[in-house]
C-alpha cells in the first residue's frame, strides 16, 4: 500500500498580494508568485505537494486553515497584520490539529512597536522572521523533518 | 387578527462550527447541531421560532445581525473570537433595536487574560458564562420573559 | 433508601439588602424579599430546596460559604462589590467543594470600568450578568441540571 | 491630447450603511444615500469624479482600496470600527499610492476613550472628524487641491 | 410644629480608635475621644446634634450607614484605609439619600502613593483633607449651611 | 507694641473669572466676586484681611505666588486647570514659606479622570473640594486657626 | 434691520509664528502671514470676517478665547504644543458658547508618540489634521455652513 | 522580681481554618489545629507562650492586632487572602509597636501574579515564605532571638 | 576683517529666581545672582559674551529662546519644572537653529519620578545635571568647543 | 554503609562582600565572614556542612549554582540585585534538581519599589526576607527538615 | 588566488550547556555536544566552516562576539536567558558588521510572559524559534544563501 | 607631610572599547584610546592622575568600583548599556564612599527610549550626557572641584 504525498499549505494574508508593490524597501521586489514558484521547486526537491492561498479576508482564512485538516500534513502561515490581533485565526490554528509555522518576511521587531506582538505565537510550532523570503522555504524544511 | 409567533437569531462566530473537534477538553465533545437541536427542542416547548447562522466572517455576522431587525425579537450571540476586539460588531449590536444576549460555553475569565475582555459586553443586554451549551438555552428563556 | 432533597444557597452580598431602595434606576424597584419569593417558588416546581443569606461582611460571608459545604449543594452568589476585589472570597469559593454560579442584577460592564473585574470569576462555574432578577433564576436552573 | 477627469473612492466602513437610523443622536438622521448624494452634487460642481463602496468586511474594504490603484487618484475613507484596530486595512493604505483622507463623522474625541486611537492615521495624508457630513466635503475639496 | 434637631453621624473607620497612640509624627496626639469632644462642642454652638460611631469592619460601617438614613441628616466620613479600596462602601454611601463629607485628617497626597486613590471620593458630597482634626469641625460646618 | 492684622491671598487660577458664565450645572451661577464678597465679609467677621488675585496666565500666578511672602500670611488656592499639571506652580508653593491651602468648587473626583489627579496636593497643607463656593470660607478659618 | 457680518477668530498657539523657518520638512516654506492672507482671501469669497491672534503664552490664548465671546461667531485654533496638555486651555473652549475647530498642518499621528493625544479634542467641534494650510481654509467654509 | 514569660500571637486570616481541607495540592493535609500544636511543643521548647487566633474577618484581625499590645511581645501573621489587598490591616500593623513576622505556607510568587503583592510587606519585620507550616516555627525562632 | 565676540544666552526658568531661598537643602544657598556672576567670570576668561534672562512664564521663555535667533550663538537652560511637561518649549528649542544644553543643579533623578521625565531633552544637544551651580559653568566651556 | 554528611552551598552575589562596610544603615555592621562564622557553627550544630562562596559576576554564580548539582544537597541564595533582573540566574535554578532558599537581609518591600519584584522567587523553594543575618541559619534549619 | 571557507559562529548563553539535562520536558533531551555535532554535519555538507562557543557570562559571551568581527561570517545566536534583557549584548550584536541570527529552541511566546520579549531582536538579521535543535541548521542555511 | 596626588578612575562600560568602530555615526570616529589620551592631557594640567578601565562584564566593572575605594577619590562612568538595568552596579556605587559621575557620548534621551531609564542616576552625583568625548573632560573638572 503506497501513502500519498505528504501535502503543505502556504498560507498568505492580507496584502501579501501586493507583495513586490508594496514599500519594496521593506519586502523586496519580489512578488508572491515569485516567491511561490521558488517554494514549489524546493517542494519538489523534497518530494512533497504544496498548494498555495492568499486572501484578505479574516474569514476565509479561517475557513481555508479549517479545510486544510482534511488535505494537508502543515501549514506555512505568513498572516500579515492579522498576526497582531487576529484572535480568531488563533482559535483555528489552535483547533487544527496541524503543525503551523509562523513566517514573516521582515524583521516584525525592528519596525513600528505593535508589530512585536504576535497573538498566534503562543499556538504555533514555531515562528521563522527577517529573513525574507528563504523564510518559507526554511519553514518547509523544517516541516518535512517534523 | 393573529400576531406572528417570536423569532430569536442564534448567532455563532468563529471556530464554533468546530465544536467537538477543537479542544474538547474546554468545549465539550457536542457538535454545533447537537447544541442547535437542543435549543430547537426547548424554542418549541416554550412556543417561539429559532433561526441559526453561523460564520467565521466578522463583516458577515454583522450583516446577518443587520438583517435580523427585519425578522427577528431578539439574538443569542456567541461571539467567539471576536467578542474580545470586533468593536465593528459591538456597534453592530448597538446599531440593531432588538436585545442581544452575550453567551460562552466555557468560562472565559478561568483562560487567558485577553480572553477577560468583551469588547461587546457594555452594549448587550446581558452575558451567561462558563454554563456550557446550557447557557443557550437559559439565553432563550431570558429572551421569551422580557 | 431515599435521597434527601437536593439544597441550594442563594447568597448576596453588600448592599443588596437595599435593594429596591437603592438606585432603582440600575437596579429596579424589586426589594430582595420579593426576589427571593420568585426564586422560592421556581425552586418549589424544580422540586430542590434553597436557603437564603444576606450579610454586608466579608467575613461573615466567607463564614457562610463554608458552612454550606455541610448542607448544601450549590451557590447562587451575587457578591455585590466583593466581587471586584474580595480575595478571600474568591479563596473561599475555590476552597469548597461546590459549583458556585455568579450572577449580577445589572450588566456591570456597562457601568464604572472597575466594575468589570470580577476577582471571583475565574473560581465559579459560571456567571449570569444583566439579566435583572431573571439572573438568580437561570442560575438555578443551571445549578439544577448539572 | 486630454487627460481623464480626476476620480475619487468615497469609501465606508462597517455599519455606515445604517446611517439615518443608529443612533440618530450621535450620527444625524440623514442616510448614507442621501450624503453620497450631497457629495456627487460637490463632485460635479468641483469637475471631477466619485465612485461610492461601503462594506461591512475588513477584507472586502482591502479588496476595494488595493483594486482603487487601478481607476481613482485618491480616496475618501471612514473606516467606522476598523479604524480603531485594522491594521490589516493601514498596510493597505500604506500599500496603494494614493492620498487617503480618513473621515468621521461624530467627533471621535468626545466618546468611548477607544475611539480615540486610529490605527490608520499615521499612514493616511490627513483627518477630518466631527464635523458631520460636511466632512467628506472637506475632504473632497482637499483631494482636489493636492 | 417643631422640627426635630438635624442630627449627624461622625463615622470613623480602622485604626483610628488608636488616634494619639499611632504614627503622632503623622495623626497628632489627640485621642479619638478628644476629638469627638471638640465636634460635640461645635455641635452645641451650631445647634445641631451629633453622634458618633467607630469600627474597623467594613461590614459594620456598613450597617451603621445604611441605619443613618432613619436617624441621620448627613454623615462626616474618615474611612482610614478603606477610602482607597473598599468599593462596597462606596455603593453603600450611594445608596443612602444622605450627604456624606469625607475627611482625613493627614494629606494623603503627601504619603505612599496608594493613599492618593479614594474609591468613596467619587460619591461624595466633597473632601476635607490634611487639615488634622479641624477638618472634621469643617465638615459639621459645611453640612449645617447646606 | 501691636502686631499687624493678619492678611490671607485668595488666589484663583484660570478660567474661575468665568464663573457664574461657564458650565453653571457644574460651577453654579455665582460669579467669583460674588463669591470673594462672601469671603471678605467672613474674613471681616474673624478679623482677618483677604487679598485677591485672579490670573488665566501659569507664570503671574507664580509670580503673585512669590510676591505673598513678604505681605501674606497663608494662601487660600483654587488653581483650576493648572491643578493637573503645572509642576512649576507645586514648586512655587514648596518654595514660599507659607500655609496654602488647595480649593475645588466641584468634586474633581466626579468628573473626567485626569480631574482626579493634583500635582500640587502632595505640597499644600490642605484639601477642600466639592463644597462649592463655602469651601473657601472654610480654608480661612482654617488659615485662621492654624 | 441688517445683521452684521459674521466674524471668526483664527487663533494659533506656540511657535507657529516660526512658520516657514522652523522645520520646513514637517511644516511647509509657507509663514503665518501667507497662510493668513490665503485665509483671509477665503472670508472676502465667503462673505465672512477674520481675525487673527498668535501668542506663545498659554494664558494670553486663553484670555483672547474669553474675550471671542464678545466679537466673534466662531473659532479656527492651532493650539500648537498645547494642544497636548493645556487643560487650561481646554476649560477655556468648553467656557466659550462658540464652535471651535481644532487645526494641524501636519499629521500629529504619524510623528513623536505625545502629539496623537489631544487634550481639546474632546470639546471642541471637530478637528482637521495633516492637509496643511488649507485646513485652516477648510475649517472656515465648516463654520459657514453650521 | 521575676519578668513574666514572653508570649506570640499566631495569627491566621481567612481560609486557613479549611487547611488540610482546601486545595492540599498547594497547602498540604495538615489542618492548623495540627500545625498550631507544632508551633506549641518548640514554644516549649524555647521557653516562650504562645497564643493562638484565627479569623475569617478583616475587621476582627484588626481588632485582635490591636489588643495584642496589652498582651504580647510579638506576632506571627499569616493574612491569607487578605496580605494582597487589606491596608486596613497593613495599618493596624503599622500602629501597634511589636514585631511583626509575616508568613506563608505556599511559594505566593510561584501562583496567581496577584498573589506576588502583599501590602503589608513593607510594614512588617520579615518574611517567610513556600516553606510549608515549617514557616511558622521559623517565625517562632526569629522572634525569640530578637 | 573681525567677527564679533560670540555670545550665550544662560536661561533660567520658573522659580529659580527663588534660589538661596528655596528648599536650600536641595538647591544650595547661592543666589541666581551669584551664579550668574560666577558665570560671567568664566565667560570673560573664555573670551565670550553672556546674556541672562529668568522668567516664571512659559511663553516668554519661548518668547526669549526665539528671540536669541538673532542674538547668540547657544544656550544654557535650566527650564525648571518646565523641564517636565513643556511641549511647548520643547518645540521652540527644536525650532532654533542653535545649540542648547540642558542644566539641571540637582540630580533630578534622585528626586520624585516625574522630575526624571524631560521633555525637552530628545532635542538638546547635551545634559549636564546634579553638579551644582558648575553645571552652568561646565555647559559654557561645552559650548565654546564646539 | 555510611551515607556522607550532607552539605550545603551558602551563596552571595554582588556586593554582599561589601556588608559591614556599605549602608550600614540598612545592612548592619556585620562583615559576610561574620556571618558565615555564625552559619557555620549553626552547620556543626545541626550536623551538616556548609560551603561558602562570593561573587559579584552573574556568570560565575551561575556556573557555582550548576556545579552543586554534583556536590551539595541544597542551596542558601543572597542573590543580591541580581534578584531583581537576572533570569539567566533564574533558568539556572529552574535546572539543578536541589533545594534553593532565597534570603534577603533587609526587608526589600520596604525600600526601593523595584527591588520588591525577585525574578527568581517564583523558582524557589521558599523566601526569608527582613530578618537580617538570622535569615541564613532559619534557611539552613528548613534545608535540614526537608 | 582562493579565497578561504566561510565560518559561523555558534554561540549559546547560559544554562545551554545543560541541555539534555535541565526540563527535558521543554527543551528535549538533546545535549549541546548532540546539537553540534548535527550542525558541524550540515556544515560540512554545506562547504561551510562552523566554530562553536558557550558561556553563562553576559561579558564573555559580548567579548567572543566582538572577536568574531576577526574570523567569521556570520554568528547563529542562541543567547538563552539574556535574550529578554542584555542591552549590553544587544549593542554588541549592533556593532559587529556581521548578520547575526536569533535562535531558540522552545516557543518562547508559549511559555511565561517575560520570555515574549527579545531585546535583541530589534538588531538581529532573523529569528527562529520553537522548531527545536533543526532551528540551529535551518539558521546555518539562511547565512549560507545570504 | 605631603598629601599624595589626587586620582581619578575613568571606567567604561560595554562594547565602549568598540568605539570609532561601532555606528560612528552615533558615537564618532575617535577610540576610546584617543579619548583616554585627552582625559589624560587634561588631568595633567588639572594637577591630578587618572587610572583607565575598560570591561565589557558587569561583575568586573563591579570589581572594579569596590577595589578604587583604596586607590581613588572620585570616579567618571560611562556603564554602556549597562546603565540602563545593572541594579547591581548601582548598589556597587552606593556602596563606595566616593563620587561618581555617570557620563554619556550620545544624547541617551534622543535614541530609543529604553537609552532614556538610567538605574544608576539616583545614586550618582551627577550627569553629563550628548557632549560627546567632551563629556569625560567636564567630568574630570567637576571632579576637581569638588
Amino acid at each position: 500500500m503506497n501513502r500519498r504525498v505528504r501535502k503543505f499549505l502556504v498560507m498568505n494574508g492580507p496584502n501579501l498580494n501586493m507583495l513586490g508593490v508594496r514599500e519594496p524597501g521593506i519586502y523586496g521586489v519580489q512578488t508572491l508568485d515569485d516567491i511561490n514558484r521558488d517554494i514549489e521547486r524546493l517542494a519538489t526537491e523534497l518530494g512533497v505537494a504544496v498548494d498555495f492561498y492568499q486572501s484578505n479576508s479574516e474569514g476565509q482564512l479561517i475557513d481555508r486553515l479549517q479545510a486544510a485538516i482534511k488535505d494537508c500534513d502543515g501549514v506555512i502561515l505568513n498572516a500579515g497584520a492579522y498576526t497582531h490581533y487576529s484572535i480568531a485565526l488563533r482559535d483555528a490554528i489552535a483547533s487544527v490539529p496541524l503543525p503551523v509555522i509562523e513566517v514573516h518576511l521582515s524583521n516584525i521587531h525592528a519596525r513600528e512597536s505593535f508589530r512585536s506582538t504576535s497573538v498566534i505565537a503562543p499556538v504555533v510550532a514555531g515562528q521563522i522572521a527577517g529573513l525574507g523570503a528563504i523564510g518559507y522555504e526554511l519553514a518547509l524544511r523544517a516541516l518535512c523533518v517534523r
